[in-house]
């Protein structure tokens, strides 16, 4: 894998050559802060990966600790990690449990769309197709009849109701799973929809960083006419402008016109 | 600062000083993966910050990415980096640009609250207390009026007018500016609103940090009466049970009974 040099890193202040070159020094105790490794410059080079080969490690990551936003880089930084080593294992994968419950449990955004938008940007150069890409997700999450996944060694093994989240937001996504299947929030039953979805999250974010590192990508996800007819007169450019959003409508705004 | 090992570390694969110790090998083409230093555990060390030092670099950090996440980031482990070298230099700021936006422009939740949950995950151990102050950091923001601080060095040369974000989502608080101040969302005078608030979500971030781990720390805020009212049914525990939620309730939804 080719990567980009930072400055530190051109300095020989950071990176593995840098630490080795003067590593006697450090034992020494020369200088710890300069002498220690810098953050891998971005973009880190995305390896294919088959969905299907994370998918149990998604969810059994998102169930040790109740973690969405975790369940989903852990299963994707940590394969490639367990693979290739640096940068991918320079990451500090248990830096986003926080994402759970959308953002420390208070409901924002779903913590596996935080995910997706956090591995695009470690794995996207371009500003433009990140910001495209973390819009297609959201879109597709919004849409989608999940959990679909069938763990091979559930956790609490039973039928998942399925439910179309309407929202990238935590607690409408959550609310509108419990009023489908009748179970009640924040409950083993809600951790297991929530844990196989993760896996569900994670292998459509795999399938999209593949296609899309493969110059294959097509982005398929739109608004619903609803939101498109918001923002024809609220959106960016438009009469008033004062709305930039590309969350559906709907769920939380009725049409006042 | 003392680390806890993670088990990489404890083997001596990772680390500046397991890479030191194998410096040489590593030179010869010994296996790069396993050789490369794998990520501090956590939590890392919080070391005390004046916020009054971060504030005009988190307000140029913003507008150099539009990056209303990295800008709190940056600003923050930038001046750790700086000032400590690892493991602060070893987390790849640059990753928290797509917070922008409410993630890559899509309104979900405001990325200054996104870097607040990633930021207390970097620095605090126990999970019930990231949750809590992830909570804590929100309400006060949904409260708050804001941008109070004034750039030393203004990008846009403006009074800017102050207005209560009302949510923890972009578009929301992006939405009730715009309508408080009269300016059109997506411009520059949009982004200077939004650059100004980083560099006061990133005081409020630094104080509550710094009072956290001094043993200071007193949690404040509560959420209003119309939303406790809204859980003491649909939340957790109550008798309908289908909302978890911490966020206020009323700029989305109107009392049904």
């Amino acid at each position: 894998m080719k990567m980009k040099l930072s400055r530190r890193e051109i300095l020989g202040v950071g990176s593995v050559a840098g630490c080795a070159a003067i590593g006697g020094s450090i034992l020494k105790g020369a200088n710890f802060a300069t002498a220690s490794p810098s953050a891998a410059a971005l973009p880190w080079s995305w390896k294919k990966i088959d969905p299907a080969e994370i998918q149990e490690r998604a969810y059994q990551s998102a169930w040790e600790k109740i973690g969405c936003m975790y369940g989903v880089c852990e299963a994707i930084l940590g394969t490639l990690a367990d693979r290739y080593g640096a940068p991918y294992n320079t990451f500090p994968v248990d830096a986003t449990v926080y994402g759970s419950g959308g953002i420390g449990g208070i409901g924002a955004v779903c913590g596996t769309i935080n995910a997706s938008g956090l591995l695009f940007n470690l794995f996207v150069k371009d500003q433009n197709d990140l910001f495209a890409l973390c819009s297609e997700m959201s879109l597709w999450y919004e849409k989608a009849s999940l959990p679909n996944y069938k763990p091979k060694k559930p956790k609490v093994d039973i039928q998942i109701a399925k439910s179309v989240a309407g929202s990238n937001l935590c607690h409408v996504s959550s609310t509108n799973w419990a009023n489908a299947s009748g179970y009640k929030v924040m409950t083993n039953e809600h951790f297991e929809r929530c844990n196989r979805l993760v896996a569900d999250v994670a292998v459509q974010l795999v399938t999209v960083l593949n296609q899309y590192t493969a110059g294959n990508m097509t982005f398929k996800e739109k608004l619903n006419d609803f939101s498109l007819q918001c923002l024809s007169c609220h959106g960016p450019g438009n009469s008033e402008a004062n709305v930039a959003a590309g969350m559906t409508c709907n769920p939380c705004h009725e049409n006042p016109h």
